[in-house]
């Protein structure tokens, strides 16, 4: 794909997820400094797992300051317009879906610069697309969403098998960008349009503490 | 020790860990995915935390998929026969008192591979044998059980201090590790058996808020 | 700065972190290992997870038994002692203070040594002072108080700024040391005393859900 268009996704992406941090961090009434950085962590926090568990160091967004300044425009102009924003939902879930197959497919294509297994660069897309979530979550001191109520991972998983699956048919590079990423995106505004979920394992009234 | 009765000792240390994962995630009720995170979570946490903080990058389990197959295969079978399992709750702690031992001692000769002092070895073998169990509980937002009612730690670092007291006395490499990896063993069955704990520090009705 | 003085603040720093994690454990009732943990957490966290994310590895408490010792050390004073210590918790503020403003600039000067951006550098340095209390709040299952209520940060930030704004004058390494680090006490003393905060964002009584 076009180096352009990759950066704008990359910049909506991660837009999206610094927002997520930010109505999330309002919702339990944090400060403004808490607010920052419940945003700064949801969208740098993925990556940076990535980068630590490959030893890819120092993390990126520490290389320079592009990530940083987005993410703190970001979460002023998130706290100014919170009400505003909460209008454009529906807009945003395009965005963060974009973004969710953006960090997943480079997270992927990072597995392989680093010579890994095909299905532990799938797991590594999906832990970059995922865990700023997760520790968001936890930060916030709730279990994380993504536990209980299944909504990006098995996105990440499908578009990470479209991408070596696409790849053994001798597909470019950039056709399997666009394939898997759109894989992704579709997969996840399907979850969330049909409110589709993982089959449930637990029988009713089983006497099983919650 | 022979090669094969290593490998053994550590398959049956990660089942056994993705096990006790794979029930913690069940009695929260979180859906089938969240189970299969945190059975990984436990059984690979420690090591890589271990990994991370000695800079052996990228971390062991990413290296190949055998890990991930070991963990998806017993989370699986963990949730589809996960009462009848629960019937041999006994003899899995005899695994996982095995796999403490391995993990733990497999943790401390790390250390001693980069050529870090015998105190950090045993703090980084503690480490590597009970961090999974940490970020397990963190994940399920509880405080971590290891904080509260010492089961593991102790057991670790008696094992520990046996590795380099017997070290000391010349010696071999598999008696070093036969020693101090029975040594974990007896002593976590010995704290389960006799229920053992550490001397309570705090008088009994004192006021102080729980 | 002599090279006694910053290590002076450098145990001073760690024996008040180390002791505000004795603290916190304590009001939890953990026991006597779940105290010498969080202790241990709250003392090396920040440097940690710096060291961690710049690459410096095996982290800096690994390469010998200093700090392990004095935490130790520190840890089980605090509960043997730990009624006289509450009463002195006016000088621990001091020390606390101090310590904050030295591990802060020792994080940023780290960054500078990695070729980090200046803004990245104070983001590290504060990243630094303040993990450790992130770390041991998330461990203790509480939402983290450093992002409820403001009393770190800023003051790192500040610091960060005065650094950098005085380098630019030309200003010797030394004064940058102490006018930084001294601008880091008289705030988060300044702030502590005057009960300062950030402006609060929430409207009173507008139905958010706390």
């Amino acid at each position: 794909m076009k180096h352009e268009v990759l950066q704008l996704i990359d910049i909506l992406g991660t837009i999206s997820f610094a927002l997520s941090g930010v109505f999330a961090a309002m919702q339990r009434r944090l400060d403004i400094f808490g607010i920052l950085i419940i945003a700064f962590i949801t969208a740098v926090g993925g990556g940076t797992l990535r980068d630590l568990l490959i030893g890819n160091l120092p993390v990126t967004w520490m290389r320079g300051t592009d990530y940083s300044l987005i993410i703190l425009v970001t979460a002023v102009a998130g706290i100014a317009f919170h009400k505003t924003i909460r209008h454009y939902r529906r807009t945003l879930v395009v965005f963060d879906s974009l973004g969710l197959g953006f960090v997943t497919i480079l997270g992927l294509q990072k597995g392989i610069a680093f010579g890994l297994h095909p299905g532990i660069c799938i797991a590594l897309g999906t832990i970059t697309g995922c865990f700023g979530g997760v520790i968001r979550d936890i930060s916030l001191n709730t279990i994380p969403l993504i536990f209980q109520k299944e909504i990006y991972a098995t996105a990440c998983i499908i578009g990470g098998c479209v991408y070596f699956g696409l790849q053994m048919t001798g597909l470019g590079r950039d056709w399997l960008d666009v394939a898997s990423i759109a894989a992704i995106f579709l997969v996840r505004l399907a979850v969330i349009y049909y409110k589709l979920a993982l089959p449930d394992i637990y029988p009713k009234n089983d006497g099983v503490t919650v």
